[in-house]
């Protein structure tokens, strides 16, 4: 058993060997890569929390399948109090990192695939669920990261998968060997994969009788054969790769990442498949996986909300406006926003309940309302932060033009403000605010709080299914005595 | 030990002889009077509910000062659970009366008192603290009413209650006897006043040294001399004594209650004072009050709104619309906003400590988080509300024209709408959600959402105060390396 | 030719000899009942502004078809200036009146069928056109107030008129004699329809063939045989009636008015039918009445808000705390939502065009983005209105109590506020308040914003139709060279 | 007299030889700049369309001054509808080069300076309307480009130019000659001035006296000795750079640019001043200039709006989702917000008035409320098109995978949707989207939309002096017989 050390994660990690194509070139050695490099540090965080002395007993946890100690981020989570530690250690994470530090997908993925695992075996008569138990337990003593693919490219949006003109749009069983199957299709969207070991892949969508090649779930290393890479871009993605000075990326230590993810007849052997064509479990997996995402960004976003917070606050006291009664009101409505997000998290934690396979689930309701309401307020946090940046948001020069005998001096005689305030030092809160709203940031930010764990929609028709109509026109029709 | 039930409830209501100014008229007997039945039934709910199957469980609970099991209208918080069962109990009143029940005041007026009484004898040698432990002892034995007083008139906002015109403007001590004081003043908005047996009065403001006259607490019976009630006009309140049909009121079943109440020079034994010119804990109990009652809101409104929902899907049905997208979407953005503000009523709680005293108190930036969506929600609600329900809401015949031979029936034929619906009930959920967003419900649902427990601007100040502004700040500047 | 003044007004109304059903009352003498006269009297001021100096210009117009003068009421738009004056118009009565002074509906209705019937004829060879220019020949010239009855109750919403359980549900043609028609149905929600001399009828909705009997539009004497007014409850109507005081009704000297208006067989000579059975021109007539009556949304509405700045700025004033930062704050924000809607009542005035017949027409989409924009600002006004009015909205004691020796002073000595400030004039002030957002004025600043001309689906139904998004597309094609 | 094309503006622009600090290095042949030429595109579209049979109406229009035919965006507008077409014009602009184009700046500034002139003359007997006047028929004969250069650095927001540490933090009068005057300072955020002939240049504030040297107008050409240019970055700017694929920028033909312009000791002679010391008249200058400035966003922003809603819709059809009810909703919603911001750049145009100098200047009140709205819609807009555009917005391999022989076509067969649709097609919409929400231009369309013309505040300041709340009062008064 070990609790990874960050540069013992970082080592295991090199030594999987992974390889993408990033912006047209095939590229090795990964985690040096300029581009990912910052987001390997972010991942790397998780481990480092679980030793620092402020933070190791949020972190850790006992393992409710060893009884040792285990790092959260792999924890099968145990009760009410679990799911509200999980929350706490996200923002945590999103305080320290201010991105998005890409290892709650696998945590998600795997609490949902052990309770419906649970309940397929018990309809089903199926081996799945004790299959995942002890793939986990070594993901656990392991402490190895593990990414959750659920994202497939899905085609024209208004057909189902046998309809699309090219099946593979979504991922799907092409073969069946003896001791496993054969995949093919991609995942799309997939943070930190190649920051990862493992991935976990499951079925995009609610599937039904005839749909069984795409009912597959299944847990491979990232570095199986016939799985290939290819690097998004994000916004503002090269000021990474500039050779001077790192101040213009505004988050130079940490940052996010995705890929798109090919599985070009990739095989997964028997033990790690959780699902193969059973259909009747796919939308269970489907509820439960993003139900627990969208509990997540009740408190990741939330820490990077904090961030953003603390560094428009930090931008009007140095501009001299702290105290402005407008300024001060914008303050405290992007604290307001961010903690509606935050108790919206807290909420469906102490609102959960233990699944038939004994670990604990989210209430789905209120994980949903969570997950609608970050599609919404990192939105106008942004546009807050934005007003009180001021337009030099959009429009300062180059930190490369600090080096310049000419306009170095100038940037810094007309970019002063308050007395005492360091120019350079109110440029890089500059840029850490358009990091967030308008830079690499904003893709986990504002993209990744729109879309990730599904899109709004998703979420409102899980709230219209979960609201309990019925129950409400029944209380009316009581209190006024109707039929 | 006795755990009233609703009839005895009201028998010793009656028997305290109040007496109130009603739209012009000394009036006696006020639970009987029309205007006021409806909302003493809605207390009655409070007690109705520890005896019920379904609630009684919820309703109950072990005292911590006797130890006998107490309805939890009158507790001292000693949990986390505690204070969410105290959000889900006030939900589940909302529920049943679609109204303000008015009980939460003084239980959030104890709770404040309890832990603020014991910090002050801490800090100034005081007794207050076990005086008020043994007048709530009895409060839980006897299973008694109490309303909390808090808002003062305060004449000009902008002067300090010693700088007005009128130094009663805000509630004082005019006279020192030898055995208590002898106060003079007005609270003003109290709801269920005239439907409870005692009220504990409160300063409104954090006072300051020079204050001390105002800085008084005290608990008093509503029958004691010198206290006089005037009644307050609600939204369309006389509808409730128009001679016929019962229809147009929405609810007649329930409602809810304010009056403003005047202190001619009272008379406060010693034994009944709970602060007393020590004008350093006055801000500490007027915050916790209001951060109790902010968390309150959490479960009451979303009650209420619970039932607004409700009849907007019932109208949405027998209008035949049920199933179109546009509808849909709204009532799920409703079931959203309610779930929201009940999101942070939860978090409130479960994020709660206890204090010095030993009670429970709910996490104070949360809990104005909390109220701050409440001034803002339920007004989308009622207006998605209005959205849905229609037209007819505005227009729609007095329930006294059904009866007329000419009227009557082509208000049938023209209300009409799907095959089976009956057209009473039709108008009846009309009448209700008439209720709620512009009739004499709205006068909780809106207007108290908005100024109860505070105005808007006193929870951003409280959450400019509790939000770590500085604790973000520094975070930002390890992450930037800023000196 | 006359411009009639208020008296005449009065006096021509009364003589029509009009009953209605009221609140369970066969009642005659109409404009004289206490619940009517304020309706009467806003309508009235259509009238008087027409002589008055400082409004006069603005009042009176040239009539296209007689070159007299003309009240601007029963103007037919000959250019975009009409347009925009009949916005100015409509503001200045909201201005005066703080409510629905009732008489636009006849003017819009009367350009929509204008145009409609112009076409109808050079397609049809009807000769609608020139009997309803000689009809309104004669409103001009004897000054008369027409309302305009489009609203069916329109039964099972999912269902066509001829699919309803009883055809009737939508108003229609059941009987053709040699000169004329009879029809059988009923309007709902007819503002001022009691107060105006004329009714215009037409349908609710686009006709297809086969539904012939329902595309029936025609104009008739409001005291028409077998026309049946059944009276519409308002908020707080009955305080209108209370015996003593007025001060409790917050606009006692103006009010709005709805009936129900019952079509019992009513026969309608040739010469006032101006669509029968014309299906396809059916839509066109709702389009266009709609989009000249959410045209005027952009004034009245506007009027009525300028009234509810001023009255909560001067409550602010009254406070002390008029100067504060968040109160100025929002009373700016109310005025910005107040201009946004009026900007868009102009916008869609001067992008009107002339249609075939000659008269102006409003920009269909801008008219439409109008009216969507006041199912949404008068709730946000109306919600910082109730922030800055404060509790006492929702509590304050009958205007009865003044008169009591013993609350009377009560309420005098604790209402006081800013010294010089009048306890009764700020009584007024908060009646008015109230008035407008939760009293008989809400009717129309609220329920009537949403769904007067039509609720908030039927504008984004006409955005999306009118928003040009192929053009847009075409516009992205051009740019990125797409095929 | 020319009306030039846009080859003769490029050539013209480039004679001027400017240079300019961009990423560190001193550059030269600046409209080359492969960063700064889809700028130079933008700003000759403003050529292009005066010569376009389409366009060239709406762009062309008499001069006052000369009599002759001009560009528009060089007009002294003289009625109502010039304001109309003005805004006209910038939308479509908008709609051809979904950027900023940049030349209103100037436009603005020469109105406010035209008539502000007339009335300093007036007062003080100066003479600067007529030097302004032969100044501006000279752009007007030679069809420049000109700059207004309002924006000083300001420094410590909480102090007044003459109390900061560096008085140069607010351009000033450093000496004076005999013929002009020496002036020191900054200007920030300068959209266009490198693609300009010349700029004009104003205080950013209103000013008091004993703060003279502040209060300093005048044009200078843009490549006048002493003044030099540092380069802003843009979001993303890099991409324009990139040797390959041009798909990544997302518009490669148009773009926005901004300098920070340094004014080291120029030399302005006395014919190019049109302030000097009179600080009663800088106020005037300021809120006119803010005024046309703030009606211009009005026809620009919505502009920029209708591609982004063209480019949502397109993203959804090529998705197969376009029919869903929340996307057509969404689209509807987006059209909306736009055509609320179009109809007040409409309505302060229409509600303008004559100066005394005799050319229009726009309704204060509703230009104001039209900025404010910008701040807000676009940010709402953005969003509504990030959650239809789909995750792939933030996770998007780069272009320079496509000729990868691996990627190439993993990225088409899997990005493959509707068929019919072309993936490239498809990817260069998602990063015009991400051009706009996230991208380049955001810098126009997010941050300056915010900050352009003034934040928010100063919006909300004219607004409240703007808003005749005292008027509002006095109506209350008057309906109430209040004294």
């Amino acid at each position: 058993m070990t609790l990874k050390k960050a540069e013992d994660y970082i080592a295991s990690l090199k030594s999987l060997g992974l390889e993408a194509n990033v912006m047209g070139k095939k590229t090795q050695d990964l985690p040096d890569h300029p581009l990912v490099t910052p987001s390997v540090r972010a991942v790397a965080t998780t481990f480092d929390c679980a030793h620092n002395a402020e933070t190791r007993n949020l972190f850790r946890v006992q393992s409710s399948i060893s009884k040792e100690e285990i790092n959260r981020f792999t924890h099968l989570h145990q009760s009410a109090e679990d799911l509200i530690k999980k929350v706490l250690m996200q923002r945590c994470c999103g305080n320290i990192t201010a991105c998005c530090f890409q290892r709650c997908v696998g945590l998600d993925a795997a609490n949902a695939v052990f309770s419906v695992t649970y309940e397929c075996d018990q309809k089903h008569g199926t081996n799945y669920h004790q299959r995942f138990r002890e793939y986990w337990a070594r993901i656990q003593t392991d402490d190895l990261v593990v990414d959750g693919a659920m994202t497939d490219p899905k085609g024209n949006r208004g057909k189902r998968p046998k309809d699309q003109t090219d099946p593979d749009l979504f991922l799907r069983v092409v073969d069946k060997k003896r001791n496993g199957v054969v995949v093919r299709g991609a995942k799309m969207h997939q943070t930190g994969m190649i920051n990862s070991h493992e991935m976990i892949v499951m079925p995009t969508i609610n599937l039904a009788p005839g749909e069984e090649a795409w009912a597959i779930s299944f847990a491979i290393p990232t570095n199986t054969k016939g799985v290939k890479y290819i690097y998004g871009r994000q916004i503002s993605d090269t000021r990474k790769m500039e050779p001077t000075c790192r101040l213009d990326v505004g988050n130079s230590a940490f940052g996010g990442q995705e890929v798109m993810t090919v599985f070009e007849d990739v095989f997964v052997p028997e033990e790690r498949i959780f699902l193969n064509g059973e259909v009747d479990h796919s939308g269970k997996l489907v509820e439960r996986f993003a139900a627990y995402h969208r509990q997540s960004y009740g408190g990741c976003k939330v820490g990077v909300g904090d961030v953003l917070i603390g560094a428009t606050a930090l931008m009007a006291r140095m501009n001299g406006v702290e105290s402005a009664s407008h300024i001060r009101d914008k303050i405290v409505e992007m604290i307001h926003l961010n903690e509606t997000m935050f108790a919206c998290g807290i909420a469906c934690s102490v609102m959960g309940h233990p699944t038939k396979a004994g670990n604990y689930e989210v209430d789905m309701l209120l994980a949903n309302v969570c997950k609608l309401n970050v599609t919404r307020f990192p939105f106008e946090l942004a546009r807050l932060a934005t007003d009180i940046a001021g337009g030099l948001l959009g429009t300062m020069p180059s930190a490369n033009d600090m080096d310049d005998p000419v306009a170095g001096p100038y940037i810094k005689k007309y970019l002063a403000t308050v007395q005492g305030v360091d120019v350079v030092d109110r440029m890089k809160v500059l840029r850490l605010i358009e990091n967030i709203v308008a830079g690499p940031g904003a893709v986990a930010y504002l993209i990744e709080s729109m879309h990730g764990a599904g899109p709004p929609m998703a979420q409102r028709i899980m709230i219209g299914r979960q609201g309990a109509i019925e129950d409400k026109i029944k209380r009316v029709k009581n209190l006024l005595d109707l039929s």
